[in-house]
């Protein structure tokens, strides 16, 4: 089976990547739109449609993982890595009358601000966003909708919580991912202290080598349409992960400076945990 | 008070300004994107954040009636006209820091399938588009609700369903435009029949003259980030409003026919009509 990885040269992928190769069914082709991705890695802008139905007519994929997306939180980034890539591999899907089954990653940025007693927020809570990030992947999840309505496509959708999992392959723009680059400076002397902002709300974070796996399972048994939350269905305040970071790197706490933000960010959202009734369902 | 409005030069546009017109405590100024637009209408294309910034720095309005958008179910002239347009006015208002209340305009066509049973439909109702224009619309309003609660805008929705009004002046891409279109080429002897698809479906017509007041109400009125619905509250079977079309012109239903479209348009809706509850209670 010809199966198409996107994003493939980022976190995520390295771990996905992993779990299918060891299915020898599997005929893989992985495309980022990083140039000079390493291996047999493609190189594709995503957001240039051309491009995308270039890559697909090559390789005719029965499946892709859609991996690829950015979350800067800056919507002419955002909108194109999030919902003109994903446009762009349905439209040539379409034009090339391929009835591939293609996961599509969403966010648990889509559910935005959730009240404590919505906990564990299932798939049918309503979105509502409040990072630029999480509205490009509501409207990604609209456009999903719609093409497996109109066009009776076999799209499925996962929507990850927080990822975590080896501090240097996670990006800077994550918490995990700003913490280990912090710790990495105090260790090489460059810095002195781990600077961090609100560390009191708590998240549902779950280890990439499972949200593979989930992924995996989407792509197996999800319904086309269907939505699925990957997490790991509990919360940690992100001070004790902090300490759990730093306690891995030999330090602790006192390395630690808070900064409380000028303004209070009303729209942090102070708890959210998945509900995974259903993709433990599948 | 300083009131801009958009798409000044188009079909609604024309009934809400001899509204506002008769308010003389208003200060109006009009903007499309129609170059050589009549009157006192600036040209200002509004997917260019650039021209968008000057024509509001220039205006610093109070209100705006952003009546401006396109339904032409081409996601390329749709994303730019309904989205990207909206989010230059208010990322504009932003950065001008101006409390401006803005009135946008979503569409009925963003409920896409609605069960029998759902009408009359309310603002609740799920948003399940079936056209890209209805699609381009739900990502307006998810914009909006995003920059009302990560920024606190003043802004508020209408959600007309079909407007209905002189013939002449609607659209061609509405069915009410392009039979009067063809009423009047068969008047001119151009043709002889009106070619119609499916005129079984049941919808919502409101008449422009009282879906502009329903604007202004909500403009006056309207709580910031909520939708209101703007119809009739009841609906019409095509077939019967194309009667009445046709009886206006002195024609009958001889002259019609019904090309039934090669394959069955899944994603037409039967009927669809306004719970009006919420907008007449304001």
């Amino acid at each position: 089976m010809r199966v198409l990885v996107t994003g493939a040269s980022g976190f995520t992928a390295h771990y996905l990547l992993k779990l299918l190769a060891a299915d020898c069914r599997l005929e893989l082709h992985l495309a980022d739109c990083a140039s000079g991705a390493p291996g047999k890695i493609m190189s594709c802008d995503l957001t240039q449609k051309g491009e995308v139905e270039e890559l697909i007519k090559g390789i005719r994929p029965e499946r892709i993982y859609h991996l690829a997306g950015s979350f800067t939180n800056n919507y002419d980034i955002d909108y194109p890595a999030n919902v003109l890539s994903t446009k762009n591999i349905l439209d040539s899907l379409l034009k090339l009358a391929l009835p591939s089954r293609v996961l599509l990653i969403g966010s648990s940025a889509e559910y935005g601000l959730v009240n404590a007693g919505d906990n564990p927020v299932n798939e049918d809570q309503p979105l509502r966003p409040c990072r630029i990030h999480g509205l490009t992947k509501v409207y990604q999840t609209q456009l999903m909708r719609f093409y497996c309505k109109v066009y009776g496509m076999d799209l499925v959708m996962a929507r990850p919580f927080n990822l975590s999992g080896e501090g240097k392959r996670i990006s800077k723009l994550m918490f995990i991912g700003k913490v280990h680059e912090q710790i990495e400076k105090i260790k090489n002397g460059e810095i002195s202290k781990v600077i961090v902002g609100n560390v009191e709300s708590k998240r549902d974070y779950i280890d990439v080598k499972q949200a593979v796996k989930f992924y995996q399972k989407i792509m197996e048994h999800g319904i086309a349409g269907e939505v699925y939350n990957v997490g790991s269905g509990r919360s940690i305040r992100m001070r004790d992960l902090l300490n759990l970071l730093l306690k891995e790197a030999g330090l602790d706490m006192k390395v630690v400076e808070e900064k409380v933000l000028p303004v209070a960010d009303q729209t942090d959202v102070s708890e959210i945990y998945a509900d995974l009734r259903k993709i433990n369902g599948l």
